[in-house]
């Protein structure tokens, strides 16, 4: 093993022993199988296999006992030396291995091992010192990859595990990968009929028509944001001449991740992100410092070649849109600035979604741009908004970006998973690299600060954390169909589309189920379409002129009269919810 | 000349003639200067000369003169046959023509002349016959050309003018060219910080925080239109792999027209419409006779390679958005669909913009594709949904696309012009091309027709056709900025921040001008930026808690209450009026 560099905490050596106890296990029970690498991984382990045939769920059975065994057997995981002999037959014998031993031995580095029972294996180590130790385990899948994920190498048989201190831990991480997989979104997008993707154009989103109901409800409810909150918002092009990304250095840092086109002979890029743009729409005219803070915002289609392998559902796409915003600010506004940023974020998550979130800082790195004592002064100023703020935070010495400090919000969701989605980075350096300026109060030029800061991030990525966030069951005022109208008699279809029409007209987004199905069969085909409001209509409620009300968790309200309805509803989405009061 | 190949009307050979008047009035005061050709263009005719220098304002003065003397003689237009040595001569002493001459013959045309007076040219004709009829026209500019447009070629001086029957229609014409040039929404784009063009995107337009203001009310605009309407809105990619548009037939016709790039060593196209995508999405599921008519919209961005040199404002862009719609349905729901369709170019042209407009219905080409009774059957339908939504139109015989007839809108603006903007069009082709199918009530697979149609078009076009409609002065919903406050004195502040704040939390575009100027002063700032509404406190509206309310048009009112003038304005945008009545 010889893949981890950094250092390692308790939980990654249990999981890399687990994986070193998985490769003795396969030697005992496939000792035709040669051993590739077997690094740690979030919430576990995975080894690659050199084998033909995969590994069959009764294989993953019959391993699992092995491990047991193993583990029962409580042998000593140790460090040990080979010799010339020793090493030279374990190239004869794993030649995956003796790839590494000879990729180490150009590099000049000395190779080490590690040992429980008869089974060695090339290792930087550390482990836990006894297989006793890897006790709560789990293997949980295997797929095909490549040698060095190279697709012109070996194909290996990867075995996928989890491994936790304890049965509890593990019970409790299996039945979370449960509940993700019951969430997941790539699912639920196509069952709900959210989204889809399709070969012709790879890590591209389709939103289908619920999907873009979400997708528009976010962008309406940041827009309405921006409005209170003094931002502009701008409609860019996408395209740009190399002049543009040269002076952005995204040219010579960023140009493998982006597409690029030639267009009249000249080389031109699809934008990766909105920066640029917007450091020329500053330079559109001249800047006072009554002008600023200027915050701009924009929603532009962004592209970036993500690496067709790496794509995956909505958390990866090669094209999304961020509510991406760049606030332009005098050094001394930098720290009341960075506040109303953090009130934004807190707005948007705490308040509106419901997430809680934790909250990183993160300082000067090695290599920074700027002046020391600009970068000191940033951090403090950011430091004491977030003090100012009430907010916890830890900090992340040296792991700002090279232009700036930063804060970034780790957003937990329910079932416990944390996502990295809000963003607020201070920047030293585009503002030089445009030469973009502003008049102080002292009449000279100066540089302004500019801050990157996004609160979904990519939109793209948002709707599938919250998809899963909220098991497809969305708030009121995000789902795609706010209201189903169901009719128990065929007398009821004429108040029933008369309540429809109400409800259309004040942008209600209303279906009328009148087939001749019963009424628990409506309910239940509204249930697994994830409709908040289930409305009964039947004889008793054509005469009265009544509702009768149903969420989806099950509240019945009857007798309702339609415009207390309506008054319910439009009251429940103008505040944007997360429950439904009958 | 040897330009115009089609027939001329009355107008056009009136204007082909003032070509040769004002070809004959350069050659008397410039005899150097070689002739090139002369055309009509709409409302004129222009003529390129063989010269190094450019003519100046004073010698279009001169020419201008030289013309009028030429009409007054009243010389005989007429057509000659020049012999050999005629034709020899007029070659050696005219570069261009012995150019055109040789193109002639090597296609075996036989050249023929018009002659007035000495002055012989080149010509096809017809002509008028005398130079007294070309008696009321005026020269408007010079710019510079190339020989048959083509920049290797010599450089030309071209010089515009305009002719017409009467003196009054001149007046009228120039007038009306005078206002356009007032109204030319690239000027005005720019004054009012609308939109704006840069080098580095050439095509694309960047709207700035108020054009996107317009831009994003027109969309809700559309929006709200369909949820009543019973459209859904999908977001699509922008990028394809060539395969989509094989199948499309767009790699075939209308690829250099694309931009195209590579992806994963794969042939892409950047999308120029919307229509593949649509055509993915209806074949993601199998859709029956009651899904029909499905009505899908998509505001993607869309890029197509227009030539450099031809890009101009908002009329033409590289990068723009359509308000592009595509309804599948059966053969037998042609006609109310497109009732329904011609409905909603009605209620937003006539109802909600206040233009007039031309209708024309354009039939089977003479390539077409699909059975011609499909085609009559069509015919008769648009035909039909045309009359009995009581619609004036002419039929263009001949003039559809090859795959389908059409209905095109030509909208009369504030000044007369017309602007090819809605369009109504069927489509037999790509549901083949795609192979899409329902089920029909017969249980049987049938191709559904798909209409393609767009209400304003491109957004981009019709912001630039509206910006100049409305010279500016947007009515007060898509006004970038809606209210501004003016205050007479320092202690009125106060007050006015708190009708801000009220205003701005009922999502009314609000700003404050509390600068230390005059009223007067403020009035006409306001005035300037077309601001509709302004509100001027002073002491008595703090005192009184009321505003001194004024439209831009000069309506003005007293004493209104902060409450009643937010009713007033929320119900004028609600109802997204034309005049704001006081």
């Amino acid at each position: 093993m010889e893949e981890n560099k950094a250092e390692m905490n308790d939980l990654e050596k249990l999981r890399h022993s687990a994986a070193h106890v998985l490769a003795q296990a396969v030697k005992e029970l496939f000792p035709d199988t040669k051993l590739g690498i077997g690094p740690v991984i979030e919430d576990g382990f995975f080894y690659d296999f050199g084998r033909k045939e995969p590994f069959t769920n009764e294989d993953l059975k019959k391993l699992e006992e092995k491990m047991k065994e193993i583990s029962k057997q409580n042998l000593k995981i140790e460090k040990v030396e080979l010799n010339e002999k020793e090493i030279n037959a374990l190239k004869k014998s794993e030649p995956f291995k003796k790839e590494l031993l000879e990729d180490l031995s150009k590099k000049g580095i000395r190779p080490t091992f590690y040992k429980q029972g008869n089974f060695v294996d090339l290792c930087r180590g550390p482990h836990v010192n006894y297989t006793a130790k890897v006790k709560a385990f789990r293997l949980l899948k295997v797929s095909g990859a490549y040698w060095k994920g190279d697709q012109s190498k070996e194909q290996m048989q990867r075995i996928y595990g989890t491994c936790w201190p304890t049965k509890e831990e593990l019970e409790s991480y299996l039945k979370r990968l449960e509940e993700a997989e019951k969430r997941d979104h790539r699912r639920l997008g196509k069952e709900l009929e959210l989204f889809t993707f399709m070969e012709e154009s790879p890590g591209a989103v389709f939103f289908l028509p619920k999907g873009a109901v979400v997708y528009n409800e976010l962008l309406k409810f940041i827009r309405e944001e921006y409005v209170k909150r003094d931002y502009e918002e701008v409609i860019t092009p996408l395209l740009y001449d190399k002049s543009l990304w040269e002076t952005s250095g995204h040219w010579e840092h960023y140009r493998n991740d982006m597409f690029t086109l030639k267009v009249d002979n000249r080389d031109f890029g699809i934008k990766p992100m909105n920066c640029p743009s917007h450091l020329l729409i500053y330079k559109l005219k001249l800047r006072s410092y009554k002008d600023l803070p200027w915050r701009v915002a924009d929603f532009a289609s962004l592209h970036r070649n993500e690496v067709k392998g790496a794509l995956g559902g909505l958390t990866r796409t090669r094209k999304f849109s961020q509510d991406d915003a760049h606030i332009f600010v005098a050094e001394e506004q930098v720290q009341e600035e960075i506040g109303r940023c953090i009130d934004f974020v807190k707005h948007v998550y705490v308040e509106v979604f419901g997430f809680t979130f934790d909250t990183v800082l993160s300082t000067m790195p090695e290599k920074a741009l700027g002046e020391p004592k600009l970068w000191e002064n940033a951090e403090k100023a950011l430091a004491s908004a977030l003090d100012k703020n009430k907010m916890k935070y830890t900090v992340a010495k040296g792991e700002g970006a090279f232009y700036g400090p930063k804060i970034d919000f780790k957003v937990k969701d329910a079932i416990g998973r944390t996502w990295q989605l809000a963003t607020i980075q201070l920047d030293f350096n585009l503002p030089k690299r445009f030469e973009v300026t502003y008049e102080g109060k002292d009449g000279k030029k100066h540089t302004p600060v500019m801050i990157h800061r996004a609160i979904f991030g990519s939109l793209e990525r948002f709707i599938g954390v919250m998809t899963e966030h909220f098991a497809g069951k969305f708030p009121l005022w995000l789902s795609p169909v706010q209201v189903r109208l169901l009719t128990v008699t065929d007398r009821a279809v004429k108040f029933a589309e008369e309540v429809q029409s109400q409800l259309k007209k004040a942008n209600v987004r209303v279906e009328l189920d009148s087939r001749l199905e019963t009424i628990p069969k409506k309910v239940r085909d509204a249930q697994l379409d994830n409709i908040p409001l289930m409305v009964t209509i039947g004889d008793k409620e054509v005469d009265n002129k009544t509702l009768a009300v149903r969420t989806l968790d099950g509240k019945v309200k009857f007798g309702v009269k339609p415009n207390d309805f309506l008054s319910l509803i439009t009251s429940n989405i103008k505040g944007r919810e997360l429950e439904i009061k009958l």
